[in-house]
């Protein structure tokens, strides 16, 4: 196979990605500086050898322990849970949250075979269990699965002495977290109530 | 920067790729095993390392002459030129086409200070005054200056004995031949006429 043909083979495994377009950003980069490839190149590589899950909240860094985690700044018993690392980036946006997140990796999807096992809500259990967390704010999205899965979460969490709560479904229901502005994302966080 | 910002910016280099697509593609490959972003890695370099312009025709190659040039079946006094190396995927996959190509580089564009020595005019007349060749199809796009750079092309292949012909403008205007279908590009090649 080509040089051309693999190239565009692997970008058409992206999502969102099909033959045309891949064949497309193939023969672009052909046009570019070879630099420009090789940089992309060593980014992938980068991605793929230093990021990896932080210690306490599954958020993804380059440490051991996230930079979230480690400011001393933010409030470590307020515990935001999302779905997604990259829900993080989202909310960090809004520019309203100052505790700490724990990523669950994921949603209950039975249909998916998706339990609880598969997301990181043991380990969520086992920092509350800890003890010195005040508040779980579930912020996984306002999807069938994103409510389901908070209401697991608040049931594992009922027996602490904590409060658990919800973002407002300001978000419109049925979206997805990631792509929300942050506006949305500010009013949906302060409007939070007890479950 | 983060390996994740470092990623997304180099993809969102690429045209076509917002900012958030860019970090929508990089979370994905975080979920995938760390072999795809290598994969997808090597393919980069592979590319900007092997793949060079043929020596006679400026088709993207692995090898010193292409393999259409190469190829002892396919009629080297026909030589159908294209804008782009491109294009020739989509002229082969019509299925029509058994001469040889000739890449011109681009088209003629004076807004954007692209004039004749930029492209492979030169080579284009220095393979027909070597004689031999007993037609140059003329298969820049339907554009503007598709059509401008094809009636340059022309002019300076008057002098030698030879037919220019021009690919029928099946094709819509102002379209794209990488983006047409097979049986419109085999019709705009078997409608050429002499211009």
């Amino acid at each position: 196979m080509s040089a051309i043909d693999t190239l565009a083979g692997e970008l058409a495994k992206l999502p969102g990605i099909g033959r045309k377009t891949a064949l497309r950003l193939t023969y672009h980069l052909l046009k570019q500086p070879a630099g420009q490839s090789k940089r992309l190149a060593d980014a992938l590589i980068t991605l793929a050898e230093r990021v990896h899950p932080c210690a306490h909240c599954f958020n993804l860094t380059e440490e051991e322990i996230c930079s979230i985690c480690r400011d001393g700044r933010r409030d470590p018993a307020v515990i935001c849970a999302v779905e997604e690392a990259s829900d993080i980036g989202a909310i960090e946006r809004a520019g309203e949250f100052r505790g700490v997140y724990h990523v669950l990796g994921g949603r209950l999807s039975p249909l998916d075979g998706i339990g609880p096992d598969d997301l990181t809500i043991p380990q969520l259990e086992h920092r509350v269990a800890a003890g010195a967390v005040r508040e779980v704010i579930l912020a996984t999205n306002p999807s069938i699965e994103g409510e389901a899965t908070a209401l697991y979460v608040q049931r594992k969490l009922s027996p602490y002495r904590l409060t658990v709560t919800r973002i407002a479904r300001g978000l419109p229901v049925g979206g997805d977290l990631e792509y929300a502005d942050g506006v949305t994302i500010a009013q949906a966080l302060s409007a939070r109530r007890a479950m």
